[in-house]
């Protein structure tokens, strides 16, 4: 039977060979975290996570989105919570999770502490986003189905490993605290659509960092607490699938596969919105739109009519009438109160009609548009179709420009892709 | 259906009523909770969380086992851990768990912080440690066998509860706090027999702890986050008997039945000691001891020959001889190389035996002492067995005497007994 902890303790500890893609991936990803948790400061979570460990005081480790700085767990319980405040932040379908909101926080802090360059602080959230993408998959549709939130419970090892990089872990120190993670990873989904969602992305990074910084202290936990009758995979409802979960390990990279938002709107929209990219709709031209999405969304993001920027965050009729008049929906300030009372958009969103189809994946959405000239043009797109590497650039280097100063964006991506220190580029999370 | 976090949101929050039975037994159990925390803080683990938290500096909110002082997260933390170091600390067997190491430092440090008199600290941690015995009723015997350590799951609720008690929550804040705290309530048994097992204590404090700032500076959770199909209790494996965990609540104290060590070893071997106690034994008198025992604990605690202190611990032979030769079974340095090499020891324990009875309960000992003179004794111990409230506090108060400084311990129970500020107990965790 393969050892899946010691596989992945062996993957963190060892040498990695990266591709430009990968490279470019990370960094995007990076760039992308940093601009939506830049944007995300303002939000109740954010300040009252802020306030909390601001008032506590102490070593001035790691810099803090807003603002700031707090010793190691502190700046990491902050920076996973501020960054997915606004659910805008990248998402791994095979892992069901977000892996850069637990991971990169605890890796940034560590790097900055330590007085790392900028290339061993993205070593180190490669490894820990895929540590974590790996855990997700080996937890399983079955753990999240049960309640558990994979951001959380699988983002925590990520984020140990992502910190026992930057403190040199040898694989049995790696075995140890993936082991010692498996006491206090957790994360309820029963949290989501409150402030507790963000909160548990903090949790996960911040438990990351502690039990990194207990190991490289010599503390000597069980460290096979993953597997087993009584670890963490048994206890949390974990499929536990070894063999899928580690197919290529080390050679590839799952974490190529993560998706970007472009819009900042609920994800069960984004097909249907890129959709209408692909068809380029403006609104002068439009008859009547019919939208056919997986049954799943039906419940989730299809209001008719809201009333309230968070309404139209789940609305299919809204997001697409806003895109066609022009509205920037990768603006989170675009879907407001005063959006949906444009007369303009509910004269169009009354032309959009949504149906179920079954025969569509969760990541597809079909669209045909009627147009005012009687022409009829149709098309399907699917999130998971890949993207060609200058396309994702442009597209996450133009909605980091939308959410922050464009100089703050190009010299992010400036920093990431020419080398620097970690500290410079954790000094920019203040914003 | 009856609401549960509800009703003991309600609890929680509301006026209680107390007899001098709970109110001595609360105060034995802060006196035995100080007393082994200050034995345990040169145990590796301790030192290592001290290091840690001590590390990180900040404001100086309460008082650390072993000196200093730190926020309250982090003091949650370390005092958590320390005192649970010795695994010396009180245990309720129908809650499963060890009920002061999780709440009492939670109490402690908001009750210093907020500068609160002993009374108050007293009563949230009454609150507190019966809140987090009627979740681990209620989470039951399967979330234990399961693989969870209630110690860690169920008291990070009582903790949380404390504090908040602390911090004048009312039955809202309550539900909300217990909701928000069902997020991260963790620990796993696959921990036990390694700094995994106290640090599990810390973490539940801690989590408390934070919990409780959140919810008092305005954090918005999904309050109702332990029941229903995606709650704590489903997604690990809680029985979930909502009745009898409710049963008498606010007019019985479960609370009441806790048990307090009075040896420092394994809780398998105590009936046994208990009862060579009731025999009072000593060794010139000895021909031959024979214990029976249920057959759980035959692979538990039944070292037959062992030459470490560790290996003392888990022995019944070796300590019912250390008891027969005046060894202080109560001291955690009498279980030693030195005694297991002694003679004398070597000699007597020889003559015990030990054998598996499945008509006994877990709690229960039978001993029978062959004398010299041919005369033949017998008796049966039931660690459930009442204790008046006299022996307990002369037991409770004797252990004390012996771990810490005399003077130290009999100037706590008076200040526990008279009244004071929490402030000023909190002073003397430093030893």
């Amino acid at each position: 039977m393969t050892d899946f902890t010691a596989s992945l303790a062996a993957f963190a500890a060892g040498p990695i060979t990266t591709t430009l893609q990968t490279r470019v991936v990370t960094s995007l990803s990076v760039l992308d975290w940093i601009a939506v948790g830049r944007a995300g400061v303002d939000e109740p979570v954010s300040r009252t996570l802020r306030e909390l460990v601001l008032g506590e005081g102490g070593a001035e480790q790691a810099n803090l989105f807003g603002g700031g700085a707090a010793p190691l767990r502190g700046a990491a319980l902050v920076n996973g919570t501020v960054s997915h405040a606004l659910d805008y932040d990248d998402t791994h379908f095979a892992h069901i999770g977000h892996p850069s909101v637990a991971v990169l926080p605890a890796a940034l802090a560590a790097s900055e502490w330590d007085d790392r360059i900028l290339v061993d602080f993205l070593e180190a959230a490669l490894v820990g986003m895929e540590t974590s993408i790996r855990i997700g998959l080996w937890l399983g549709r079955d753990h999240y189905q049960a309640g558990f939130h994979q951001t959380a419970t699988a983002g925590a090892f990520g984020a140990a490993v992502a910190a026992g990089r930057i403190l040199g872990f040898d694989a049995s120190r790696m075995h140890k605290v993936l082991g010692l993670t498996a006491t206090r990873a957790a994360g309820l989904k029963a949290q989501f659509g409150t402030m507790g969602k963000p909160y548990n992305a903090g949790l996960a990074s911040s438990a990351g960092v502690e039990a990194a910084l207990l190991i490289a202290a010599g503390f000597d936990p069980n460290a096979v607490a993953l597997e087993g009758p009584y670890g963490f995979g048994a206890t949390h409802k974990g499929q536990s699938d070894v063999v899928a979960s580690l197919e290529g390990l080390g050679e590839e990279w799952f974490f190529e596969s993560v998706s970007h938002k472009f819009h900042a709107c609920c994800h069960g929209l984004h097909a249907a919105l890129e959709a209408a990219r692909d068809l380029d709709i403006a609104e002068p031209e439009v008859a009547e739109i019919k939208i056919k999405t997986h049954p799943r969304w039906m419940t989730v993001c299809n209001q008719m009519s809201p009333t309230t920027g968070l309404g139209a965050k789940f609305s299919y009729r809204t997001v697409i009438a806003m895109q066609a008049l022009g509205y920037d929906t990768a603006l989170p300030d675009s879907y407001s109160e005063k959006t949906c009372a444009d007369p303009r958009l509910i004269s169009l969103r009354d032309r959009v009609t949504v149906e179920a189809d079954d025969t569509l994946s969760e990541t597809q959405a079909h669209l045909t548009l009627l147009r005012r000239d009687g022409a009829k043009r149709e098309v399907t797109h699917d999130l998971l179709a890949p993207m060609t590497l200058s396309d994702r650039e442009d597209r996450v280097r133009g909605k980091a420009n939308k959410l922050i100063r464009a100089e703050d964006a190009d010299a992010i991506w400036s920093m990431l892709r020419t080398g620097g220190r970690a500290r410079d580029l954790a000094a920019l999370l203040a914003g």
